[in-house]
């Protein structure tokens, strides 16, 4: 098996719904990664850890998940170098959304996390890709090739609406 | 000098522009604090030390401010069992002050912030002398005399506005 | 049976969904409370009277929670200088929890509300706790003891989601 | 002197700037009011006072304003059965006005207060008049010339500017 | 049967769900009401007969009710100097409310709308009451004892609750 | 069959359910239009070329649909001198509807999108056809038919209400 | 001189600090206007006869501007079948323009009002041209030379800052 | 000079005041990057051509900055596979920056577009470099001791205010 060089975090089990998308896209990518649950608010201790081992044990990038007051990625952040990609998650005890984006995003000078959509996993789990693909001629090929098949599914639906007409479509 | 049981801290020197006040209202109300400057994003080790010192040196009570993307508090309630004050700072990379309100409030079960209003460190002190004041009765009639100043304040601006009509006041 | 330290209240009956989760934690954390209901639009002066003899009858804290333009933490803080928790309720009559949050949290200097999560009645029981185990070394044990058991929770779902893989976990 | 039959209260002197323009409004309409300080958090049984003499003493509606988690009106309504007005001000403490105007306007079912416009104490006075005037055809007449007085400042300006042109106007 | 009072008017008949509350508090505190709809953007010239008539023919205070862009209660009253009472509807096509509540709290100095809580035509039936009150006795006691209705609901409700304690209410 | 002069374009085929309205309306307005799915973000190219053909091929409008960070009405109006109408769309990714509408409307100076309220198709359909009709006289009648419909059945609906009562309408 | 063909009116004189930009840009597009003051609010009945005359006088588009409860472009979206577009202004009593934009935008099916960004006037004029455009073969290559110009400031702008480095551009 | 490996493009050149601050810390930390200007809206083909080339020519990374409805950086993302980093700038036409930070975040799935804080340019050449950083242990140790050197600041900062007191420090 391939070492990982994502690591994807979220702060409670409950996330995993969204978070799980991150790691299909990456398997459909073929990039390696590990999986973990990692609370900053439960489990500061094993954050830290978990943020200064990071890159010694061979991750490139960070994928973090996190709702309401979501300290996750930007605590990740703030003990590592390597990037962080960050995740507002709408969890049950969110106001919709807009808690976790913020203390994900709003981050102070110094301490970037690269945020993504709220639920955006899917979108965490591509960034994470380009990113290794900066210095990986293969994945960036295979990156092309998923951004290909974006534009061949929209192609697609668009002369199938065409060819029958949207009544068709729209049942 | 009497030893610290309120600990003040801040996640940047450009904080205590407001923080200041919740030392000046526990200055004036007799309680010994200690004050001083603890990054989450920048000193997050310093920070897990502070919180886990916090009540071995004598520490009752935490009064944490900090903006934008504000996880100092919350990382501070993650580490001690000492109730947490957080301050909301409407600092310059604040959206409005959403962000410090959301990301300091909003903490998940199991992990209280006690937040108080936008740059309201005033507050902040008042509850942690409150708090305090829950076994020091000596403590707790200062605070009772804090509250009959407030009431005499606003009894005297009234008996002034009526015995000399609003035009006179509001020049 | 134990005096109660705490007071549980809300602004009505309906609240009662969240608020016993504010009790729920005193029980685990063996905190005498007690709990009712006292409603600031419809029982002002039940309510003056609520707290006017509260720190009298042994009250040391009280947690009060209310929705929509809610009044009750905020009337009960101007009225004693015991610690007063205010829990945001999303009640049916609130537009998404924002204004439960705002008349809550954003009290003037001088009268502080001590507010959690929109209904963080969980934290706001535990925040109780922390404020009594201030001067309680038993108390503070347990909390102590409760911290270490989300730790705990978290560290053994983090364990069986690294041995099974998330596929597994996530059905 | 006429008795007072609008009762103008403001949670704080700071508030008169706002405020002063119920009055002022309520004067060109020669209704009498009285108009006084009264804070909900600083002198809570001033503000029940107040409330329960109201209507015994001769008024007949009550504007009240205040700022932040603005609790004055939606106390007064809760004592009292005359109509209040409430004036959301957007004081120094609030986030932008929107914590004004959510802990005003969001009474539960059973207690209303008549909200207007952030910082809209003009038009609290008009409405007191107005609702006076449903019982007093010569302030309803008042009213009506006022109503008329606003149209024909708009046609005024309008005639000058279709005349002038408008970069004449717009120095 | 007594002339209407009070006309009720809504936007859309598909409000009625939320205005007959207004109609169903009248109907209780014996107030004589008529109720129809009113289009602001479907039938203007219907909005401006019908504010235009109101005064001469016996209403003394408008209710009206609107959702999204929300200008009924302002148009209104912009041709009558009878009170309007706003009720802002959360429609199927509001954006969580906050159109609805803009579109009428926030008008022009000049006039007034008397905006009540988001779908709180409930209240806006008593606030109509409490209006045409200020000159009638008999409807003045009735709101009293509707409003010491309220007391005893909750009284009784703190009764039981404290009787049987929180467990065996909440099911 | 007509030409096409009203273009209709959606980011996703799941935009279908709401963008439907636009055509159906403009059916019932017998306005000939063509209908498509161009992504902005997974086709950057088909829509490009979209908008570049667009005003050679007959179109007179365009009706954009898009939610999330809707880009689409946006970058055809970069393009094209076309009208553009901007439809928010309410789509699943989307806060609220809050990043559709904002990321439509808020286009920077030289660049015009109408927008239209969320999920607003129908209202996009009206606006096209009346941009049509500023040179089509049967097209305008048939508009100005279209409105006195809808004055027709909102007084129906009063009609109705008022002669059975309301109780009878709202089963 | 040339007959007006777009009708530009705003709510208040105050609103010309913004809405002249919409005349500047006709101007420039050699596109004929009138302007004047047109208030919902205080002229009403001003206002319906706007709208009913506009057709017959060769007004082929209107642009209203307002600000706060904004109902000046829906009101006469609601008489006049012409395309009106409504600029929502950030006036003095305005919540950061947010009340201007929702009450303009959120408009019910039937009745739409091609709305533009806060403050956006001259997107406003740029829109009102693109609208006759479609008829206008001349006024059509007017617009694309205007956009051909807003290009070459931008490629201008970036020759430059590439040429000289953009510390030599921001002093 | 290094062949930039960092692209960093705004929408106008009023975005320059916020996005230097992305060129001087790639400055400091030794990256090599390119600056201009790209604007979606004023120059699409442009903007295009600069993603079609971007990888070819050897940049890494993509900084790209804007405000109001910012399609900058999502359309960048939609034509290349390179990391993109956007930075929601709070310009002038924007409302309070919202309508900047939604058009870029809330990218649908598929193309994400890593988002920092309002106007933190800075962190975006942070996290650039931190990208390129994944594969260059040179700039990995800067990367640290730029860290280190946020953290000795807070620490003397904090040294300072402990040995002075925080009178002394507020002046």
């Amino acid at each position: 098996m391939t070492k990982a060089t994502v690591g994807i975090i979220m702060g409670s089990q409950s996330d995993l719904r969204i978070m799980k998308e991150a790691a299909e896209v990456l398997d459909e990518l073929q990039v390696a990664y590990e999986l973990t649950i990692v609370s900053a608010h439960r489990t500061p201790l094993r954050m830290i850890q978990y943020a200064e081992q990071a890159r010694a044990k061979g991750l490139k990038v960070i994928v973090a998940g996190a709702g309401g007051a979501a300290h996750l990625p930007g605590m990740i952040a703030s003990i590592t170098t390597l990037p962080v990609i960050g995740v507002p998650v709408k969890s049950s005890n969110s106001i919709d959304g807009w808690d976790s984006v913020l203390s994900i995003l709003q981050m102070p000078g110094g301490v970037p996390v690269a945020t993504v959509a709220l639920d955006g996993a899917k979108n965490a789990g591509i960034l994470a890709a380009q990113i290794l693909a900066t210095h990986d001629e293969k994945l960036a090929e295979r990156l092309a090739a998923y951004k290909q098949s974006l534009k061949t599914k929209v192609e697609e639906a668009a002369s199938a609406l065409e060819a029958k007409g949207w009544r068709a479509i729209e049942k």
